[in-house]
């Protein structure tokens, strides 16, 4: 995707998909314009067979809704678009409405860089029924693959044992917010650099790069490209060796190295790209050792994810940093994260009651939680998260709880302990920003606290320990309750 | 990621990792600023484990071209990079000559749409090896996450059968650029239509969509809300009969399809969201027909991809149409490529000879292919390609090539027969775009035809024929050459 085709950079309001205007008509000419919903963000399953995933995308939510509106040539083009079955697919007097209508929503979220669980809501919107269909696409489009992405870095982090990760992924990414999404979300879960230079630029991530093969090419010989990089790039000197042979590209870089040393400078690192790097950087250890060379770095990169860097440390490898970029961009074996965007409370109008609903489908994996639900996360004295409970206010039983009901399995019962927090913070509030924007440093401290509170049972690769997540008793027989009389009457029963 | 992070819509030249610009600041000081290079780039093998690729993004490089300008916020960020040994990353002076530089490239490409194949240059980029390198990450974000989903949209469209298939991928997209990315690709490749507003505003690619299960659960009943989304969309009504009971709602749907035709109007189909779509699709095909309604349309959707919809097609499923969304917007099970960017010649200046050159490395499979190379479709009588040769004029052997060595296996010789056409087109000279650019119909179409073209069993998903790439014999005793000399010198040996 070019950069060009954009005619604006903040056409936001039509980066939704279709049917979202479409029910967004259907409820205005049903006279629901007025009518308020509660939808939750939330994904089933941790990505990557994993215990946990790591909430990003959250914290550009406040921009995205106050950037919201329909201009003239967003309601133009919409005029124009035809119905299947023949004539304007939106009615004039819809697109009026649509003119220059602001969102008015009010939304809580899981805070960047924090750990969530599956089935718990990340986001939760509230308001207008239309504003909340408005807002699905693009605030999916947000949070799925920037929660992924962060994700993905955390487990590579984690491999990485203190190791300096960096971004290498841009040229695999979907299109230039492809890039900035895998840099900003990356930097949040820990990753130390980037080399994309507009994420430099747009987040103040460190950006890190040095040279590729094609450097080595361009010259006659590999030496006289090592030489001609040193002197260009004194301070920032990393050199490739594989170009050709790596024996002899160690070779070159030690006599480069060498020449560095007597103009007053160092060879900072020398990067690794094919081949065996566990046997590879080994030899390259030992020979920079033997040089008297012993701050000459040592970092790879070719395909690396968490299991790769897990496996080249139980080698033994002597490896100082990883540039990772394809498997990062594109978060490979998942590329999706699942995360959807789901009804769970309906009321005629703002100050009624709540109506809680529920989707049931055929397939019970899919059945969603009703009410206008409060994520509660209990802390032990160490502050570390030992369970997770969703809360409905108006349905919740006297007293403090002392279990909750799993979420997946209605027979298996948590006790409950430690200090209660409420996980989801109010980010925006009937259309406008909560507070300051965060910056990306604060969700980046937020992330590596979290993780290191995570229980290591939940944080490992191998069969992880499932994190407790579940409904509080009240709630668990509202849910119950609504699944049988739904099912049996295929329209929403009272509550 | 937002779009509303992006300070300007062309902000093209520092999507781009940072070596570029390192890589830059070293041929500028290295005083080869005048040198010229060669580089192509490509991809090793075709992905799915299939045995073609359908090439896409390439029209869009005269844009990205045209507009690569280094702005004065652009020169004053790259200023203040630190490198990490100290002091600024890059020299007052360079920047200056990066100010309002415009890159002086000349650009051969597989026009969009076109069917390619592993090893054989997408795009052949000339000109200075400064702007080859400034250019290098942003045209790989441009080709090879377009012509990856092109491809993977060619093989739903394949499976399909005729029946449309609609791109219901944005909100599983990394961010807008994928979304329209992924709308842009799968039209070309044969999508019929997109859920992505914006994608239709931008590029006028038909957009499709009704509405989802919350439309169902913001009502107090399915019925009313199957009426009213009747009344409000007549024109482009398909109902989601999954939200509560398939079976009550396939009658909820006939009840109102019925009131339509009292109406005067009709529904124009229903969709199948979760459970065996299968065995659903059979009962709802049924009940339809039995009620006198054998015009409503059966479309479905739910994690799809080639392989669901051939065994859906395998089961004698009726359905009419697809919308398919994660597994096409995230590639699964292949979200990557692998296309890459390598040098393949060099000069000192302008009109001076080329010199080949090639890479190696430790992995066999990672051999370039020197030289500036052109590639030679054959054709047979009915049009269908028989076979790709890369070419370097310079060393052809004389007269009419009748055979060429395989890309991969020295040993193998392919046959040539047919006619042959050159496959690279001139897109852009000298930094500016030659002709006019092409429409994305004319791009769809080329593609529709060359599939048509291809060999089935080339074509087919369970171990495709490998489709003959090779050398001209004189192209295959230069690389040989080459690969024995670079290992023997690791330097760059004269031609």
């Amino acid at each position: 995707m070019s950069l060009t085709d954009r005619t604006k950079p903040t056409d936001v309001c039509l980066n939704t998909d279709l049917y979202e205007l479409t029910m967004a008509q259907g409820f205005w000419e049903s006279g629901l314009a007025d009518g308020e919903a509660c939808f939750n963000a939330f994904f089933r399953d941790c990505p990557f067979d994993g215990g946990y995933a790591v909430c990003c995308g959250t914290g550009q939510i406040a921009d995205l809704v106050e950037n919201f509106v329909f201009e003239d040539d967003d309601i133009a083009y919409l005029a124009g678009v035809q119905a299947p079955g023949g004539g304007p697919m939106f009615k004039p007097a819809f697109l009026e409405y649509l003119r220059n209508h602001r969102l008015d929503l009010t939304i809580h979220a899981v805070p960047e860089g924090q750990v969530v669980f599956g089935r718990e809501p990340m986001v939760r919107v509230e308001g207008p029924v239309i504003d909340c269909q408005l807002i699905e696409t693009a605030l999916l489009n947000l949070v799925n693959f920037q929660t992924l992405v962060a994700t993905k870095t955390a487990r590579v982090v984690r491999a990485a044992e203190g190791h300096p990760v960096s971004d290498f992924g841009l040229r695999r990414a979907q299109g230039p917010d492809g890039g900035l999404a895998v840099a900003r979300a990356s930097y949040i879960a820990g990753a130390s650099s980037t080399s994309n230079v507009l994420a430099g630029k747009i987040y103040g991530i460190p950006v890190f790069g040095t040279h590729a093969h094609s450097w080595v090419m361009a010259f006659p010989s590999e030496l006289e490209a090592f030489r001609a990089f040193a002197k260009s790039s004194p301070k920032n000197c990393v050199l490739l060796l594989d170009t050709y042979d790596v024996h002899q590209g160690i070779k070159n870089a030690i006599t480069v190295a060498k020449e560095m040393e007597a103009a007053g400078e160092r060879l900072s690192a020398v990067r690794l790209d094919s081949g065996d790097l566990a046997r590879l950087s080994k030899e390259a250890r030992a020979a920079f050792d033997e040089a008297g060379l012993p701050y000459v770095k040592i970092s790879v990169s070719n395909d690396l994810d968490e299991y790769t860097i897990q496996s080249l440390f139980a080698q033994g490898a002597p490896i100082d940093s990883f540039g990772v970029g394809t498997k990062l961009a594109t978060c490979d074996p998942q590329p999706s994260l699942g995360g959807v965007y789901k009804l769970s409370a309906v009321r005629r109008e703002k100050d009624e009651p709540w109506t809680p609903v529920i989707k049931l489908s055929e397939q019970s994996y899919k059945r969603t939680v009703p009410g206008v639900q409060r994520v509660v996360r209990y802390y032990d004295q160490a502050g570390r998260p030992t369970a997770d409970m969703l809360v409905v206010d108006e349905v919740a039983r006297p007293g403090e709880p002392r279990e909750m009901v799993d979420i997946l399995d209605p027979y298996l019962v948590h006790r409950l302990s430690g200090e209660p927090k409420d996980l989801l913070v109010e980010m925006v509030r009937h259309g406008e920003r909560v507070g300051e924007p965060e910056g990306i440093e604060t969700a980046r401290e937020r992330c590596r606290e979290a993780l290191m509170r995570l229980d290591p049972a939940v944080a490992r690769f191998l069969n992880p320990q499932t994190y407790p997540v579940g409904l509080e008793l009240g709630l668990a027989d509202l849910r119950s309750r609504l699944a049988r009389e739904e099912r049996a009457e295929s329209g929403r029963p009272t509550v």
